[in-house]
């Protein structure tokens, strides 16, 4: 059984080796490849409502297996729509850990009010996420020409996509 | 003709009021109309990579009658597409101020090596503004269902919308 919970500070010197390893692949996260762990920090760990960590045997210190975050996509009058992001480590991919993830979220984010989840920079070229966020009922709202710069692709265009909740 | 020139933080007693009266209307921003001075200044002076405004008369202590920011509208690998937010005072309205600071915005976003503008949260019931914003060339690339909290209609749609510059 997976165990998702909280990501606590204590878990972060844990969480950041595979966020760096993630977003320095510059294929699926805006965050740039040179970000700092404070920078990385501030928006995983700070910035977010809550953040949560998937540890292997769902022990304390078993390794990271997955984490994502969920906040409130804009502020004040747009803030009962919720954005996430997960990361799922390389050695735990193909066991559905994104989409228990997902999934735990969307519950986490009812619990919490939001009235729908909205992803704003989905990478076109990322199949495996655009294939599974469709299977969990999401919708591409919108293509974005050109709006990521993939780091071996180039300009590519990403997706909004978007799900009511409830 | 209208001057639009960088805003200065001793522009800024001036700016707030029409930032606070047009925000707390709450019906084309999603900034809460119960946003803090300290708030609203992070986000308009503090977060954008500049900020616009348009006194009148071209001086620098007439009445203020718009201002803008620009900003990337994310982080690293998203950074070459910029977002924008304008604000026009109600006695300036009909005059094409926010075209001009509209047009403005986008030769700047030139100049500073933006290749898009994007409107994350366009109100769908502000339609002067989504007109507007379609005559200058912006293409609505989404409709988020719901996403808008109008203080007067409740929950009301809205749209993404997208140009390419340059």
């Amino acid at each position: 059984m997976t165990v998702i919970r909280l990501c606590e500070e204590t878990d972060w010197p844990a969480v950041w080796p595979l966020l760096r390893a993630t977003f320095e692949t510059g294929d699926t996260y805006a965050f740039s490849p040179q970000s700092t762990e404070a920078e990385i920090h501030a928006a995983w760990m700070e910035a977010p409502r809550a953040t949560y960590v998937v540890r292997e045997g769902g022990t304390d210190d078993g390794r990271v297996l997955g984490t994502y975050f969920i906040k409130p996509n804009q502020p004040g009058l747009g803030s009962h729509v919720c954005n996430c992001g997960y990361v799922v480590a390389p050695e735990a991919q193909g066991q559905g850990l994104a989409s228990a993830m997902c999934e735990h979220s969307q519950r986490e984010a009812i619990t919490m009010g939001f009235l729908a989840m909205q992803f704003n920079l989905v990478v076109s070229t990322n199949e495996r996420a655009v294939r599974l966020w469709k299977k969990l009922g999401f919708e591409v709202v919108a293509t974005l020409p050109g709006a990521f710069r993939h780091q071996r692709l180039g300009l590519v265009d990403a997706f909004v996509m978007f799900k009511t909740l409830g």
